[in-house]
């Protein structure tokens, strides 16, 4: 049973404290043998079975120079949201090798030394979208919705700009050496599935088709999303992230055959005592129903609270009962 | 069909603005006069078919001085958060008459005002903990479920005196002459089914079961929800609210029969054109399936940017779509 976790690398580890020191985020994704080290201390230290790279996903939109900043215990936050037609003119296309040359430098160092597959990612069409109008995280996506509804050929300019964005960012990982990808569509749970299919789905599969023959599989994630599981699978996924609101066994009625899952311990239960994050995983892995097809994961991002040796036994749980449960 | 809306009571109305002008949230709740005005108010306006108390959830907690604020653009704030046992003492039981006379005096002035029935509410146990233990609004609420599964017997002490709290503040309403109640637990949403069933359904049931033999429907309503629909009816609603994730008809096959659901349009999309908000109304009402047993509502409360001329539209729609379709 492979295992890995959103956000394992930077946030609860104190030797990535350590690495990064007090710079700029920005300015650490920038420096290749950083992030390289800060990608790699979750491999060693967990047993994880994939790497995830040390990023963020409004980088490309930096380096196309939008004007993104990611502040401590905020997020990203964006100098001058979009709001108009002429914003447009401020998200020219992703070119890799000039614009995001140490993003592939990273993954080359990695593919280099790491034993286990790399998870290149990106941010979808919507949830860049989403912090680009808002200006930073959000609690309703307001002006995110007023926007979609109020100018719809705007919307779907937009949302085709950033697919192209999105594609080209994991397209410079894989070229790389990245051997999956994922897809996180974070904020789309906040979408009725109706808004979803219309105003957000024909970009996400630009993204994910535009993939396709790449071959490496593609993961499509989202939180709170319980109602859009079919169609993030439908718009072109290998794998659906699941969060821990759904258990795995309905995610996997709602998605269908074919498509893997991947999930879904809640993150905040792993600041919970040892016994309680190991009746929880083992339920996690009984819904999963001990089928091929599930990766083990959080249903979203480890938390910086969290103990890392948690994580450590919760990976040696997975692999354990992984094996006793004769999971590929 | 009735209709009434979330938060329909300040908020948007610029005549709530100039009623309450700068003072703190917490001083104009206790002020009858002013509490009965800004509760009227979207009932001149809008023709709502229901008054809802102008108020907040944790007006109670305040009263029996557990130290909590409400700070415009953030939320309740609370001073010293709920850590430990030693903090159970200092949420002693709400004696209503004592604690919230204003609040009794209020509704007593509305009753004889109003025309329509009026709506009472409290939080719900989950959701009141959530900010008394983070100590305000939370992304996460990563030590609300550290509390709850680290020490549930700490946890399950807090949930039951809250759920007496919650009681008290709802029968006063009941007592004082509010004609329904609705019982928020706004972010159950972040719980999988499995915690809710047990951490948190039995306070809330403790709360719903306790209004049992008051003659009022009671509504049981939250956010993000949608894999707790059942369980939230189960526990003694007798209509469920439902958010916009979840289209109603899908809803009510969660639900199941014996009880109505209310809801269900974004309160985001209410910022669109009328054409847009027009049509989201009338998916609302099909998908409701011109079906007796469905109040017409807002899938969360009144954003503060929406018009009030398209709250009124809405209104307006609904009662004449819902006299064409012969609904109660």
């Amino acid at each position: 049973m492979p295992v890995w976790f959103m956000r394992q690398a930077g946030r609860a580890l104190p030797e990535y404290r350590q690495a990064r020191g007090e710079g700029r985020f920005l300015d650490a994704i920038a420096d290749p043998a950083l992030c390289a080290e800060i990608t790699l201390q979750p491999v060693r230290r967990y047993g994880v079975d994939a790497a995830v790279l040390f990023s963020d996903i409004v980088v490309p939109l930096a380096a196309i120079g939008f004007g993104v900043e990611i502040v401590p215990g905020t997020g990203p936050v964006v100098e001058s949201p979009f709001r108009r037609a002429a914003d447009l003119s401020r998200l020219r296309g992703l070119e890799a090798e000039a614009d995001i040359p140490y993003v592939i430098e990273t993954v080359r160092l990695l593919v280099r030394e790491l034993e286990v597959p790399l998870i290149g990612f990106a941010g979808a069409p919507y949830t860049l979208a989403s912090y680009l109008i808002e200006g930073g995280p959000s609690r309703d996506y307001a002006l995110t919705k007023s926007l979609m509804h109020a100018d719809p050929d705007l919307w779907m300019a937009l949302m085709d700009r950033l697919a192209d964005i999105s594609l080209a960012f994991l397209a410079a990982q894989v070229g790389a050496g990245a051997s999956a990808v994922q897809l996180f569509d974070s904020w789309a749970g906040g979408l009725s599935a109706a808004d979803y299919e219309r105003f957000v789905m024909p970009a996400s599969r630009k993204v994910l088709s535009g993939l396709a023959g790449a071959g490496v599989p593609r993961i499509h994630f989202g939180v709170g999303n319980g109602e859009l599981l079919g169609l993030m699978g439908e718009a072109g996924a290998d794998v659906v992230g699941v969060d821990w609101r759904v258990p795995l066994a309905e995610a996997r009625r709602r998605i269908g055959p074919g498509r893997a899952v991947q999930g879904n311990l809640d993150p905040a239960l792993c600041l919970a005592p040892w016994d309680v994050v190991a009746g929880a995983t083992r339920r996690v892995l009984a819904d999963a129903g001990g089928q091929p097809g599930h990766v083990f994961n959080l249903g979203h991002g480890v938390l910086p609270a969290t103990d890392p040796d948690i994580l450590t036994r919760v990976v040696d749980l997975v692999h354990a009962e992984g094996r006793a449960g004769g999971a590929p």
